[in-house]
């Protein structure tokens, strides 16, 4: 391939164009937008299959901007290609409801694909993109067949999260993952080996991943040869593209460059540098057309466009119903795990799109979905994912896959060990995916594995995140009716949480249907009640006890989701928890701050501050005062 | 070296002891017990510098099993090796109040460096007590020289902090590391190629550490050769020890022989296979005295005891006391970050123990010893480490460095991307080690950055986790007391929560003792307070804003603990929020779920419930109504 003079005016003009909008904004990232502007017009020019007009075409090629302080060559980037981006939308870089925010947010900006700038976790979104698209390319061969690019920079590789992703997209076999690396040797505070001198491309291969170099971050042609290339590749590529961080600019190959941007003088020495001119955000026509002919001529060599029943089958989610199935008496009084994994049963028959795994904790989760090998290289049919020991990238490779579309998916592990990919869930929420998150062991019960394993501040803690539902089910109802609502989702991730134990108290389905909708559901009831018991998960079965127990009268109400029943109105909280002349009693096993608005002033909350202990289950309530009678005891004292 | 018959029948008997321990607990990870013990015995007896009779001594070899469920055989070759734990206490093995809980937990028992379980962390752990043992060398070469020792399993390998901080030591040079790899090929859901076919030894070569192999993990001259060979390396050395999961046993080479414990005949079966027998937990008096003889012959040979002046010097954190700096007035109103930077400047100069570092964003924390270069490879001198984009690995290596003794360690990066590291920060708190987080730009006034930067949900977030001193001051002089907390705190972790941008309001040293002291101060008082503005961080300038424009009197509070504010008894809290005739008003720009309990039923609570947003930072505060205007209309609509 031959580089033209359009091409080398366009790469340079996009180098401007992104440093005019940081100036402009007063901040942003000029280093990447100048040392990876090649890279950039070569994926949009040269490479990606998109249809600007239509930015959701189900087998696009997607692109994901790990490096996402690199926002403003993207979305110069964008804009040339065609996207419904304007000159004046770039002028708005990093204002306030602007189409181009200071980091790429997925949804506020045509054509970009994720949400980005957590470094790291772009890189996992694009094996989950790329996993997506295995699954969907085995089963509508001719319809679903495309690429997934990313662009990294040392501090997404730094990140201990590109070791998980990447390692699982080696044993995947993920051919049509092309990963693109900034290799500039600068990252923010200095020159990259003050803390790195790793050799990322004998990394990569150690994965197993086809490792190429281009020795030119300026050489759009070796650029271009090495993505050919990478694409024949049976295995994820990864191509370190050596390119000087604010290359043509006065930071030119210092950190500096990183996060300075130009004053006025400094620009027009960069237009002379670069030997281009742009007003008012404005490319030259010449420039905008031959760039979108070029993605428009590829598009006319595009496979078909789907058929009406793959159009529903691959957007499902938008209108994805389930029904709950019916639970055996038997089944209603065992482990929260257990319930769980019979009605995921249940529902994977239900919907075929549903597919996801575990952090190597299958067989403790009992997240699976039992009839279907494993998700791997030789069987793309399987709908069990082996995401190995890695929480954290099985989040961010959930993101990706919600996000290419097309499937539903789950990932699970130990609820203690939600903490290690609390960034991908934060993720999920900022992005509207409705990813399920599966969290099992979900208090001190997890018993003799001891503190590590035992969750205190998570549960609290995860309701801090907005925009994401906290389900803690109490009843084998409420699990059905918790998973029927997670897999019904369209627009907001859901965190199922289980316990290892048994559930032990028998609900019914309309109570569960009620405890959904509106975040809590009474479970017992007395017309006479003074006292009202509200309880999560398995602790509702002591609540139940404490209930008969106790010489006053009380309701039980058990709690799945806290946020929804907080967002209720005054009167139909009261409805669910009556105020008058009562007493409201939480019982949680997890830290009690964040339980008071529902306590009330003169409420009780029997909850855990401090760290579990080795110790058989019982014995661990025991310790923590979380049995019937103690709770008795001091409920009885607090009345006197 | 001739491995002898007593060596032989040692390992053995360990492989039964812990057996055995697990069975009787009835839970328990037999996998790695029988497969690694010839590693912990040619540690145990052959290699470590370890008094067993005075498991502090501060030179000794540190040993972290970062795969924490091999604990069983941990505490088996503790009790060989002549720690002060007893055939009982192995008895009594994951049971309540023991000394021999499921997992290590470092004060529990007596040899045992770390709490480990959660998996990749005390590889970390390892590092930072391999750069701390490097920093002291330097110092101290004639009393501090020692190994740092860690084993680790596919689980710990996969997990992506043990990227982070394997490329860190790579980066660091730290040839007394030496890490032994249980390489079984088996993790908890079966054969480690269903996730995994990394090569791990090519990766650790591409962090630039000597990578060494042993092919049969029974041949006890071969650990030792290798071990031998890796204490010679200039660089850290990974030792993969290829083992047989479960050896000896039913279920060996397969994942069931991860945690499943042997019944009694499997156990009689295996004594049989190992030609050992043991009853009531007893190892044969002539194998205890063969191994604690091994130790007390080495233990001749170590460095000469330390003076007491060195001994007062590493043992500092018992009894360190830093006194507060003066500080100018021109800076009282500056970024937190900045009042940060000045105030750290001065306690380095009294406190020569106190170094750290940050996430490759030292630029934007200030978090730094400005008058001291870099540590690195080739200058052990220096008080400042360039962590890389590392955060997890960061905290990992915090633990590490604090467990170790003889210095007091920060780490700081933004406070958004504490999520990437709330692993780590919860097992400071679990070990009780005094390691200071410092996490600016801790609010939507992060600006253009966006919301990805802009933390919401972390504040509170990090203040569920039990244990740990989350501290937000509002005022110059808040901070710096905060900071001194923080370097005299003994037993538990602090996080410094700081802004990026100005404090804007002036407080003086007694309000900010008042206020550390007590979790709360008022900064501003009236006689007849009729609203309580109660703020932190770089909301106290608002607070105090609207306290000025509200027509009717208020108190002005800063709550930079809110944790120790509510463990104070309710007169002492009245002291501070005066209660008769008063109505709360909270003001913290993060989620509001928390602070019901101080706002009482009827207070007002102004915080964010979503994500922030890509604008200046004024402009975000507007937005989500963070102005004294909005909020004194608020509060005068609320009053009528």
């Amino acid at each position: 391939m031959k580089t033209s003079s359009l091409s080398t005016e366009t790469i340079q003009s996009l180098r401007l164009l992104s440093n005019q909008m940081i100036s402009k904004a007063g901040s942003g990232h000029p280093g990447i937008a100048l040392g990876a502007a090649p890279i950039l017009y070569e994926l949009y020019a040269n490479q990606l299959n998109v249809d600007p007009e239509n930015p959701n075409m189900i087998n696009r090629d997607r692109f994901v901007l790990s490096a996402g302080h690199g926002a403003a060559l993207l979305y110069a980037t964008l804009h040339a290609a065609g996207f419904d981006l304007s000159a004046q939308d770039l002028s708005e870089f990093r204002q306030p409801h602007s189409k181009t925010p200071g980091h790429p947010e997925v949804g506020v900006t045509p054509g970009v694909e994720a949400t980005t700038g957590p470094l790291g976790q772009g890189l996992g979104m694009a094996v989950g993109m790329a996993m997506a698209e295995a699954k969907l390319n085995n089963q509508f061969p001719s319809v679903i067949d495309h690429f997934t690019f990313a662009l990294v920079g040392d501090g997404d590789l730094m990140e201990g999260v590109s070791h998980e992703v990447a390692s699982l997209a080696g044993q995947q076999k993920l051919g049509k993952l092309v990963v693109l690396y900034d290799d500039n040797d600068v990252s923010l505070d200095g020159l990259k080996q003050r803390s790195d001198i790793s050799n990322n491309l004998a990394r990569f291969a150690s994965y197993g991943w086809d490792i190429r170099e281009v020795a030119d971050g300026n050489d759009l042609a070796a650029i271009h040869d090495a993505i050919e290339n990478a694409k024949l590749s049976p295995e994820p590529t990864l191509i370190a593209v050596k390119t000087i961080i604010g290359d043509f600019g006065p930071f030119a190959g210092t950190n500096k460059a990183h996060g300075t941007p130009l004053d006025s003088q400094q620009l027009q020495d960069l237009s002379s540098a670069l030997d281009v001119d742009i007003q008012n955000f404005e490319l030259p026509n010449n420039l905008l057309e031959d760039m979108r002919a070029k993605i428009s001529n590829r598009l006319l060599h595009q496979k078909q466009p789907l058929n009406d029943e793959l159009t529903e089958y691959l957007q499902f989610s938008t209108k994805n119903t389930v029904t709950i199935p019916e639970l055996p008496t038997d089944l209603k009084v065992q482990a929260g795990r257990k319930i769980s994994k019979y009605v995921l049963q249940d529902f994977a028959t239900q919907l075929p799109q549903l597919w996801g795994g575990s952090a190597d904790l299958v067989a403790s989760t009992n997240a699976e979905v039992v009839a279907s090998p494993l998700f791997n290289a030789d069987d793309r049919s399987g709908r069990n994912i082996a995401f190995g020991v890695r929480e954290f990238g099985m989040g961010a490779v959930m993101n990706g896959i919600a996000l290419h579309g097309g499937t539903k998916v789950f990932g699970a592990t130990f609820l203690a060990f939600s903490d290690y990919m609390k960034a991908a869930i934060r993720l999920s929420a900022l992005q509207h995916v409705p990813s399920i998150y599966v969290f099992t062991h979900d208090s001190i019960t997890v018993g003799e594995d001891g503190p590590t394993h035992q969750p205190i501040e998570q549960l609290m803690g995860l309701r801090l995140i907005p925009g994401v539902d906290v389900l803690r089910p109490g009843t084998a109802d409420e699990i059905a009716s918790a998973w029927q609502q997670a897999l019904t989702s369209t627009d907001r991730p859901t965190i199922l949480i289980l316990s290892r134990g048994e559930i032990g108290v028998q609900g019914n389905t309309d109570q569960a249907k009620q405890s959904l909708e509106n975040g809590a559901a009474q479970i017992r009831h007395h017309d006479e009640a003074k006292i009202n018991l509200i309880a999560t998960g398995s602790e509702v079965q002591i609540a139940q006890k404490v209930s008969e127990l106790l010489s006053l009268p009380s309701n039980v109400i058990s709690m799945p989701n806290l946020s929804r029943f907080l967002a209720l109105d005054d009167d139909k909280k009261q409805q669910i928890i009556p105020e008058t002349g009562t007493k409201n009693v939480i019982i949680e096993a997890g830290t009690t701050l964040g339980w008071q608005g529902i306590a009330g002033n003169d409420g009780v909350i029997f909850g855990i501050n401090e760290f579990g202990m080795s110790a058989a289950a019982q014995i661990a309530l025991d310790e923590f005062g979380f049995n019937a009678e103690d709770i008795v005891d001091k409920i009885t004292q607090e009345l006197q």
